[in-house]
């Protein structure tokens, strides 16, 4: 592989009618410390920075390489990207997903213009057939991070913030295979070598983490982690050697810190974010790179989250923040008990969401019995308040 | 009242350092048979469009007025807009909150640098109080919306979407006072007399539609919706008058409506939208104005929703696109059934979220019992197809 600035100022030429030049996003708040800026990539087309790399690769395949069409494997923003980019270039494509694959992406694919070709099993049975199809009918594979053009497309990102903001101190960046860090450490180190490039994995998937800091690629045996976008068992060899070769640090951030990031994503920026996207805004939150005092870009790369873990993150960042209070009182089983509990509780306006009666065997007394509430309340003070009230009137809580 | 272009564009060259222009988005299926574009003022400073109001109306004040400082009553958008901008202009403000009013909107005033009173009691009582203290300390009060230079301030989202989109043919708008609406049908109707401008209030706080319908201003006793921005109970007397005027119709739209529109700007644009903002989206959703194959702007006026109603708006859409189910199955309480229903759940890849059982006085047999249960599902039709398999297996779904 031969890197230059060449391939990345070509790939941003030839993106310019496929890719939407996202701007950045003061962000003052997110680290009151540093001087943060969002570079939004959730608000890209297709949802993420993907349809850049899958973009500048299709562009540079030969006439006949385009007549015939190209495969990718992906259950997530890779097909997206390659649907959407073969079709604004007029192209054939076909993406294998696992027949897990959520229905939402499914369809996402399909309209971006993708034929989809479901697969039994998981991941890897479906790379194993993309493979097979490509051998069988000439397609061209489109690799999701480990390849020249593909990291070349990725970089253009570098490009578009130094434009924006040329004495740019640090840029923060989410890594799962790799490519997208690898592209913009590459480019934006050739134009202002003293920049800073942080990686940032999650903790269930430190992949590209582990193989730095051992000087050796590494697979991990299973990833776990809500960034289902950056869960990538084991790093390229391309990205592995440009990572090492440019990246300043790779750090880690746990699940918790990566919900409490796309909260705050949501709550200061009305942006939704995906795990894999929010990671580098997390890292910068708690403070795992030394951005103190340094005008630093968080690259939030992606906003592909379901629907239904979104509503997740939200329930356990409304229990983290005492907006949400699960509480289990210990009653007498004698009439008027939930009464007197409930006028405690509407007494301090906390709001009922669920309440849950029930004898308890373990109970000490035998005509004891749980209540489990669950309450709308503001904060942890409020929270506290509505507890030692109900103490002074003689209950437990458990 | 004596509004003219020079009123708008005055504001315009005002507010050119206070506001940010928020560009325009695309938004091809929030109606495919329209030509949809959103105006994201929920990305706006302080997350909505009330600093446009605010910031010209307090730019417009005597320096002696300015001296004195200013004082408002709100608990939600509004007071955010009068804090930054009376900020912006070095002066100082007050702004009187119900004591109920959401801890995260009173820390965020704060934030912008007002000084906050709490009063006892609810809205009513808080206006009262500024009103009080306007007369007593000398402070300029202002208006969420029935003012010249308001509604003016307002109005400049017109000229930034002419500016952008000159061809537009309609553009939606949500009503609570009318101070936007009034402010965006005036200029935009000067400037382009055959645009059309569609208001769209929520059912529960239809005051606007009910009092141009009727010619007269009329006051509900109650208002009662998701999109508390909005629900205001009366509108102003030159909002009413301008929007009696110069808006072509004003349509309502339903809670599930709602929501349906916060989830939509959510999954396809990862953008949180708040009640009130997302109405001039349902409207557009559900067809309640003509605009097939019109160019349509919606007006997105704002952003900040409290996480918690996020999160139930969030659930609620879970339910009603099939992403979550509540099966409650009546079960005979012998040892084992747990055991097969789960098995059958496992079997067509549901995801349990939660499982009570309990044993039911009203069940046709005395060891009768019921389960409910909630569970992640894909679609309708897998839902159909787990209590199918449920039912073959002789359970019976209450």
């Amino acid at each position: 592989m031969s890197l230059n600035l060449n391939n990345f100022y070509r790939a941003r030429y030839v993106l310019k009618d496929v890719v939407h030049e996202t701007a950045l996003v003061k962000a003052p708040n997110i680290n009151p410390e540093a001087d943060i800026y969002l570079k939004p990539e959730n608000l890209q087309l297709t949802g993420s920075f993907k349809l850049r790399g899958s973009g500048y690769m299709i562009s540079c395949l030969s006439d006949e390489e385009k007549a015939r069409g190209v495969i990718a494997c992906s259950a997530g923003n890779h097909a997206q990207g390659v649907a959407l980019a073969a079709t604004k270039y007029g192209i054939k494509s076909l993406i294998c997903l696992p027949d897990g694959a959520p229905i939402s992406k499914v369809e996402a694919t399909k309209r971006y213009g993708a034929d989809v070709c479901m697969v039994k099993g998981v991941y890897d049975d479906a790379y194993k057939k993309a493979l097979e199809l490509r051998d069988e009918m000439g397609y061209t594979f489109v690799h999701p991070f480990d390849d020249e053009n593909v990291i070349a497309g990725q970089g253009t990102i570098a490009l578009e913030i130094l434009d924006e903001l040329g004495d740019c101190d640090a840029i923060i960046v989410p890594i799962g295979g790799g490519g997208l860090c690898a592209g913009i450490a590459f480019a934006a180190k050739c134009l202002k070598p003293d920049i800073k490039i942080y990686g940032v994995q999650a903790e269930g998937a430190a992949s590209m983490y582990n193989s730095v800091r051992d000087g050796k690629i590494e697979r991990l045996p299973a990833v776990s982690t809500i960034a289902d976008g950056i869960a990538v068992k084991e790093p390229g060899e391309n990205t592995f050697r440009i990572c090492s070769e440019y990246v300043d640090d790779i750090v880690t951030v746990s699940e918790d810190e990566i919900s409490a990031a796309i909260l705050a994503l949501i709550e200061q920026h009305k942006m939704i974010a995906e795990g894999a996207g929010a990671v580098s805004v997390a890292a910068a939150m708690f403070n795992k790179v030394p951005i103190k005092g340094k005008k630093t870009v968080c690259v939030v790369s992606g906003g592909n989250i379901d629907v239904t873990i979104l509503s997740r993150i939200i329930s356990r960042g409304l229990l983290t923040t005492g907006k949400t209070a699960n509480l289990c009182i210990e009653l007498i089983d004698k009439p008027g008990q939930l009464m007197e509990v409930s006028a405690i509780i509407a007494k301090y306006g906390a709001n009922v969401i669920s309440v849950q009666h029930e004898r308890a065997g373990e109970s000490k007394d035998i005509n004891g019995c749980y209540l489990k509430i669950v309450l709308e309340t503001r904060n942890f003070e409020h929270i506290n308040t509505i507890t030692h009230a109900l103490k002074d009137a003689g209950y437990t809580l458990i």
